[in-house]
């Protein structure tokens, strides 16, 4: 997507050697690219959340095994790089995933063609997720173009959580991809961003993606989205997804369920952008088969941001001796879910048309 | 209340003359009383919401009117008092109220009359406030009681939005009675209190007041609620009403309505704490009667806190261009509301209810 008119991704190998990334613990308030050459900076790229998102994740666990390949290519050093880059952020799937793949397919290559086969693939895993959120964004699309249809002249109105946009995948984004693609199209939008409480990705991530790329939209709190829609303020709902059952249950960051039940209430479509890598189909129930990650309570109690006079500094907003709960995410069952889009079409939420859409999965 | 064990009101007398408050806009980092002397103080103090809640600015401004009284009581400087105070916040029905009460009771005395009997009056505002908000938490707890006896020895576990508490009002609070009174009584009860973005009262000062009394309590992101009810932490929502309809709808703070959505999805009892005051039995439909007052953006885009140094510094969270819409308010549709909790008792949400508990209201 653009910047100001120039166009990025969140990573990319600018010369043999070093990968570029956007900076995203820096933003909103300042745009800046940092060059990872080592191992170790990949490794402090994603520990240290400067990459975030899982497919931006695994794309830079990938360049991260490139850039550690370089001093050495024996089965040792690859064995030792995955594994400081598997212990970067445990818990992530999509991490495991693609550092699994990277070694599989470097395993069964010489060492001596490892090196370039590393770039290749990491290069290839890049575009791989930039056309799968690419097609996401085409099926997409025509949900708002039908609802811009039905509106001439006005803008289709849509509302998202959390940041499921370019930033949190290598380009176009999940939830956003659609977006762009109506945007791209002439199609008037406006996109209301939910904040997102407590690490606030809609209002530091999402509403500078979008603005910066010149999608007009509006920030609102979180509480926000139930009185829009009862107001036909919104004509359409997408978000991510971090997880998908076999019965198209939703486990998205926490407080999606809220707004799937206010689209619900007030007949708005509540649509999730689901990569098939999103999709579990080990498991059907999802309130009664994800355990929720509970995060730090600094997130809840402590907010950064810029001061009057250009700098960047922590407060604390709660009392001292209050106790915090930081649950990360929740599930949206598949009952007030409209529909899932994928990069194979847009997918009724249930095990049927699940297993339609992805028989090689099951 | 109490203050870490010392009985409190949010406003009293402490001598002939002069008015002592809690400054609210210094919690819940510091813990600061304000005298009041000139009617000039008592406007500034409401202007600048040192103090909030309806029930608490119409006593301050009895109180004020007091105050600028010890000048001079003719009809002239009344009249003007009067002015001077309602100005501070134009659209707060219940400063209008409470003026218009003070003001009627005082033209009908003769000018040496006034000081003491504004005085008076207002002390007895206060008192009523108290007696009002006490009644709501003497028949509101037999809710959590009955509930507490389905689980003995566990917690009750309440959630609630924003702040009801004593802290807007001048003793027990809305909302928080009924948990004041059930902390009395040994009934083990725990709160979830919602951050309450944008302005962050829960956070804020309903974290605050609960702590500082002993309730034991966990300060929760707006997003959270619907989690806790789909896995059952959640045993009874009350929250608190700034207007409610002749039909039972209730505006409150922004997001009360999507705690409805999920107590209603989840079968957990909501409960609306209810002074008769709040009830406008002009309107009926919420929705459709009720504008809602759009705020600044300020409140959303920036965020004041703590620093670890001790100071208190306000932030910026948003990208400098990104517009804001920040509405204060939403309507719960009355089918949403298990009750209201009034200084008469527990009402159903409905129009055949209300007149009936309120038949000299219609």
């Amino acid at each position: 997507m653009r910047v100001d008119g120039r166009p990025f991704r969140t990573i990319w190998s600018p010369e043999p050697g070093c990968v570029d990334i956007i900076d995203q613990t820096r933003l909103p308030h300042r745009f800046e690219t940092r060059r990872l050459v080592t191992l170790q900076d990949a490794a402090t790229a994603i520990a240290d959340m400067q990459v975030r998102g899982a497919p931006l994740i695994g794309v830079t666990a990938a360049y991260g095994v490139a850039l550690g390949l370089k001093r050495d290519a024996s089965d040792a050093t690859l064995h030792e790089i995955c594994a400081t880059l598997r212990a970067t952020r445990p818990t992530a799937v999509n991490l495991q995933w693609a550092l699994d793949r990277v070694k599989s397919h470097l395993t069964s290559l010489p060492p001596p063609r490892r090196l370039s086969a590393a770039w290749d693939l990491a290069a290839l895993m890049a575009d791989e997720d930039a056309a799968i959120c690419e097609a996401i964004g085409d099926h997409g699309v025509s949900l708002i173009a039908e609802i811009a249809r039905s509106k001439p002249g006005a803008p289709v109105n849509l509302l998202t959580h959390c940041n499921a946009g370019w930033l949190a995948t290598v380009d176009w984004g999940t939830a956003t991809a659609p977006i762009y693609k109506a945007h791209e199209a002439g199609i008037p939008v406006h996109v209301f961003v939910d904040e997102t409480r407590p690490r606030n990705q809609g209002a530091a991530l999402t509403a500078w993606e979008l603005g910066h790329h010149g999608v007009p939209h509006t920030i609102v709190v979180d509480n926000a989205g139930g009185h829009l829609m009862q107001h036909g303020m919104v004509d359409l709902v997408i978000v991510g997804t971090d997880r998908t059952t076999a019965d198209g249950d939703v486990c998205n960051k926490i407080g999606t369920y809220l707004k799937a039940l206010a689209a619900h209430d007030n007949n708005v479509p509540f649509y999730v952008a689901a990569p098939s890598s999103s999709i579990d189909f080990r498991i059907r129930n999802g309130l009664g088969e994800i355990e929720i990650e509970k995060r730090g309570a600094h997130e809840v109690t402590h907010m950064t941001g810029e001061t009057s006079d250009g700098g960047i500094e922590t407060v604390r907003i709660t009392p001292a001796s209050s106790p915090v709960m930081n649950f990360a995410f929740d599930v949206t069952p598949a009952r007030f879910v409209s529909g899932l889009v994928t990069e194979r079409g847009i997918v009724v939420a249930d095990a049927e048309a699940l297993a339609a859409a992805f028989p090689e999965r099951l």
